[in-house]
């Protein structure tokens, strides 16, 4: 494989995901680190976003579960929750899966997850971004 | 609703989806907190992991990708591998799974993850609990 | 024990400890997950802060102390710099605890820990929330 | 104030909360960072360990909060449910401690707490170390 | 040595390191903690950033290192990635570092990182603070 | 660039730096996610340990600082202060990065770090692994 391929399949699965905020980012890092641009959108997009074996929907809740644990990434987490709606999840999904997290990385950790989750929800509605 | 229906409802939880770990673990807890021993119960099995609004195998999916990312919980990740099979991933579905946490708490995480599916999956294969 | 039992004495204890502050976070959530606002005012309100067998004042020292050492929750440190003050402890009380985290979490964290607690301070004497 | 001062104050501060335990952790030093165990002697129990302000009762208290919470240092959680029983707390308020970090930090950092303390209040009443 | 060396020495490397923003901190400390203003020039400045044994520049390099992965202290970052240009490390060095750290803990982490780097850097050509 | 060359770059410096220990981790992986053993090549060996623009002992000095801040990685601590030794760091630099995490992570990091680097040096000696 090239590794122009890699870089082209990372590229449109970061702009499925990610949407505007992702190509954001890439174009952010391109007057201080463009390498690191590159390698963001090869590793977690061109090759891992990008494995079949589990369901799109499935791995926007994986991965929506993460953040809310890790619980220092809310903007990425914000992200993310709109991600999940956009590949199948419903509302009430995402609701649950930030909720469940209370039981592993504690009470705080749900909640600033909800509220994250609700900001989603809302521009959602209002059509802002 | 009374308080004994929801101690009921997540002890069964609880053996459904920790299996004997989770009584092992409540029974530790008899001679010294046996109160968080009904908590663990109430709380964790009896409201959340009890709740209908997501599926069971997106449920143990958002529940491995945390611990794994969360990367301080190993004895608990190897109780959700072997909770995810059971409740309907597939060993790829759970390897995929953890492999996405590279993208979010680095490498290692992964790794680490990666070596307690290894575990879970041989043990299910020699039948050793 | 009936779960409005449970209910009534955990919205009371949230009430008495955080304040309006947890009457707002509670009704922030009244729209997106409804569950959880009851959720939190059942655990860990009405099961964790309403037990005997630690005192009030050192109560809240545990709560302050780790909520300075887990340094992702300045928020939540803010209220329960207050509810310490509310609850028995002096200023220069908040402040050793505050301080003492130095010695685990690293000097950062008890820094922060720090700001937090003036401000609390400060409010107080001037009157504002 | 001597430095000298100061070290012999923190030495015997940290005999007599850590007891033999800190004596080798100091000891286990000399060949590799001499002045690191100096350091340990001098600012966290010459220092931070040794002020007025708080009770004795209540600063280990803090510490065994803290320890708990941040769930990465079950060595250390020991050596502090020690202290705190020799420092004046019962077992039934460390147990208090522990399991009000279930609210903060997530039940399973309380429950990896109430383990690391069944094993100080077994050892104690069979005497050993 | 007199306590009084280790004070002024450390209130030295205060100044060299952090510049006015240490400054501002030890000020800020003075009507609620003065003595944990001490410590902070005591312990990590006169103690811990005075020690010969690793040149200037690699203790710098360890520090914005160590910020970045930790991923909880901007604020402290940017202090320090302005000291590591002050102390030898050219602008893609710092970035390398920061790079360097999306294989510890993860892509994110580095991604924080290099956004307060980028800031650093345009301070400086600005001359702003 | 051919994907080719940046996996047997990355191969070569896994061995460079992680010797054996890095070819047991890679060989570990192949029956449960062989992808995930050539992206570990790929990305953190063949990406970004190969980049130039920083020493490679002050790359290592960098690393050993995170892991040792970070706290939850005791073994791969262990690795790269066997890969500081190997590339550049003396002993004495080694112990001097890592108490400097005592100012940041706190002394317990600091401490356990180490323990972990007097291991590495006693193993040299003796020249076993």
């Amino acid at each position: 494989m090239e590794e122009s391929d890699r870089y082209q399949r990372g590229w449109n699965k970061l702009k499925e995901i990610d949407g505007e905020v992702g190509e954001r980012v890439v174009d952010s890092l391109k007057d201080i680190a463009p390498d690191f641009a590159r390698y963001l959108i090869e590793f977690p997009f061109g090759d891992i976003y990008s494995r079949p074996g589990l369901g799109r929907k499935e791995r926007e809740i994986a991965v929506a579960a993460a953040l809310t644990a890790m619980g220092n990434a809310a903007p990425q987490l914000k992200v993310h929750t709109q991600a999940a709606l956009n590949r199948g999840s419903s509302e009430q999904e995402i609701v649950e899966v930030v909720m469940q997290m209370a039981v592993y990385a504690g009470p705080p950790a749900a909640l600033n997850g909800l509220f994250v989750a609700r900001e989603t929800f809302a521009e959602r509605q209002t059509g802002s971004d």
